[in-house]
C-alpha cells in the first residue's frame, strides 16, 4: 500500500512538509511518496495543481493526501472544493480559532513564515552561519569570545553539523574546538579555553561508531582504529566529568535532538526566522 | 498587547515551532513571546509544564497560546483538560482524521519526526553536510563529479549558506564554486566546470547589497567598493545569460526560498529526515 502525499503551499512549503512528516510518522506501516509543490500563488497554478492531484487520484487505488498552507482564502477554498485528495488544511484548522480568540483578523500574507520578512533578522542568521563556518575547528580567541556556545569533542564526534544547525535554525553563535591528543592526555580543559569554561559543551560518541565514521575518511589509519577511538573517547569523557563540563552522547540522536538538548542545557536564546 | 506562546513537545518541538510560527505570522500586529518546552515525555514533566502555563495565565491579561505535539494520548488529553492556555493540538487535529481514512491506527511513537529513526538516512544527511562544507569554494574535480548541483556566483552572493541548507534540510549534495576575476572577464563558464554544465546554478545579488556585505568583511577595500561589486555582478549575469545557466537573485529571498527555487528549477530530489 503506497500513498502519494502532496505538499501545496504559496511559499516554500516547509511548514506543510514539516507538519506532514510529523503526522505521517505516526503511520509507520504505510509507505508514502512525497510530492512538494511550492510557490502556488496564482489562479493558473492552483488549477494546474488541482489537475495534478485529481489525475493521480484517478489512476491510483488510494486517495492522495494533500497538506496545504495557502494564505489566500480563495485559493484554499478552491482546493478544498475541487481537489479529490484528502485535504489537510493547516492554516484553516488553526488560524480561524485564533482569530476569534485574539479578536483580530489574520492578515493573509502570502508565504510569511519562510520568506525574507525582516532584513535584520536575516542578517543575524547569516552572520551566525558564517560564524559557525569560519570557526569550524578554529581557535581564534577573538571569535571564541563572541561565541554563545563552544562545542568540544574528538575529531568526527559531530561538532560541525551541530554548530551549523544551531546557527541555521536558531541564529545561535556556535563555535567549535577539537580536542587534540595533547588536550586529551592532560585530562584538563585546553589552556586557551579555560576562560570560556561556562560556554563549553562536550560531545561524545560510541567508539565503534566513531571507528566506522573515521574508517570512511581514512581507511586503515591509526586515526581510524578502534583502539585509538576507544582511547580518545574515554579520555574526553573523563575530562568532561573531571572538569564538570556538560556533555551529550551524539550516537543515538539526530542533529535536531542534539541541538535542542544543548539549547536547553546551556539556556541559549533561540532566534526565530 | 503581548501574548506568550508555548511549544510543548515530547520530541524536539521543531514541528510545534514551525506550525506555530507559520500560523502566528498571519497575526502581524500582535507581539508574541516564544517559550519552547521540548522533551516532555514523563508524567512529572507534563505536570510541571501545565503549572508553568497556568501560572503565566494567572499573571497576565491574555491567555497564553499553547502549540502541542505529544504522541502519548494520555499526556495530550491531560494538557487539553488541565491547561488554561488556548491549546492548539497539532497531532489530534490531523492524526485522527487520517486514521479513519487510512483505516489504520497510528503508532503513537514519541518524538518521531525529528529523532534518529533510520541510521542510513542519517548517514546520507551527514555525508551531504560534510560534502557541502568540504567543497565550499572548492574545485576538486572528483567532488564536483558527485555534486547534484554546483552553485556558482561572485564572492558573498550566498553560495555557502544555500549549499549547507540544501544538505541539512534535504540531503542534497551541493557543491559551490566562486567566479574569479579571470572567469568573469572571459564571459564564459570556467573551463573546469564545462563538463558539469547541466548541474550549474547561478546566484546573483543586488550590487548595493553586496557592497554592504563586503564592507563588513573588508572595509574600504577595492573588493568591497560599489564599483567593483557592480562590475562583478554585471559580468556574472551576462555570463549566466550568455551560457544559458539558470540563475536567481538572492537579494530579496530567504535561504529557504532560494533553496526551494533551486530544487524546483534543477528538478533535484528532496530526501526527508
Amino acid at each position: 500500500m503506497k500513498r502519494t502525499v502532496f505538499y501545496i503551499s504559496d511559499g516554500t512549503g516547509i511548514t506543510a512538509e514539516t507538519v506532514g512528516h510529523a503526522v505521517l510518522t505516526q503511520f509507520d506501516s504505510i509507505e508514502f511518496e512525497h510530492v512538494s509543490v511550492p510557490f502556488i500563488n496564482t489562479s493558473s497554478k492552483v488549477l494546474a495543481v488541482i489537475d495534478q492531484v485529481n489525475q493521480l487520484d484517478d489512476e491510483s487505488d488510494h486517495r492522495p493526501v494533500v497538506f496545504i498552507t495557502l494564505t489566500n482564502p480563495e485559493f484554499s477554498s478552491q482546493i478544498n472544493r475541487d481537489c479529490n485528495g484528502i485535504i489537510v488544511d493547516i492554516f484553516n484548522a488553526f488560524v480561524k480559532p485564533l482569530e476569534q480568540e485574539f479578536k483580530h483578523p489574520s492578515s493573509s500574507v502570502t508565504g510569511g513564515s519562510h520568506s525574507l520578512s525582516d532584513r535584520r533578522s536575516y542578517d543575524s542568521r547569516m552572520d551566525a552561519i558564517n560564524f559557525s563556518l569560519v570557526h569550524d575547528d578554529g581557535t581564534s580567541l577573538q571569535h571564541l569570545k563572541q561565541a554563545e556556545v563552544i562545542l568540544i569533542g574528538v575529531s568526527r564526534s559531530g561538532k560541525t553539523p551541530t554548530s551549523v544547525y544551531l546557527a541555521m535554525q536558531y541564529g545561535i553563535l556556535a563555535a567549535n574546538s577539537p580536542l587534540t591528543d595533547d588536550d586529551l592526555e592532560s585530562d584538563s580543559i585546553p589552556v586557551y579555553l579555560k576562560s570560556f569554561r561556562r560556554h563549553l559543551y562536550g560531545l561524545t560518541i560510541d567508539p565503534r561508531r566513531l571507528h566506522q565514521i573515521r574508517e570512511k575518511r581514512r581507511p586503515g589509519s591509526k586515526y581510524a582504529s578502534l583502539a585509538q577511538c576507544r582511547k580518545e573517547v574515554q579520555s574526553a569523557e573523563e575530562m568532561y566529568q573531571h572538569e564538570k563540563i556538560p556533555y551529550l552522547d551524539s550516537t543515538a540522536h539526530s542533529i535536531e535532538e542534539i541541538a535542542t538538548q544543548i539549547i536547553q542545557d546551556m539556556k541559549l536564546k533561540r532566534r526565530y526566522f
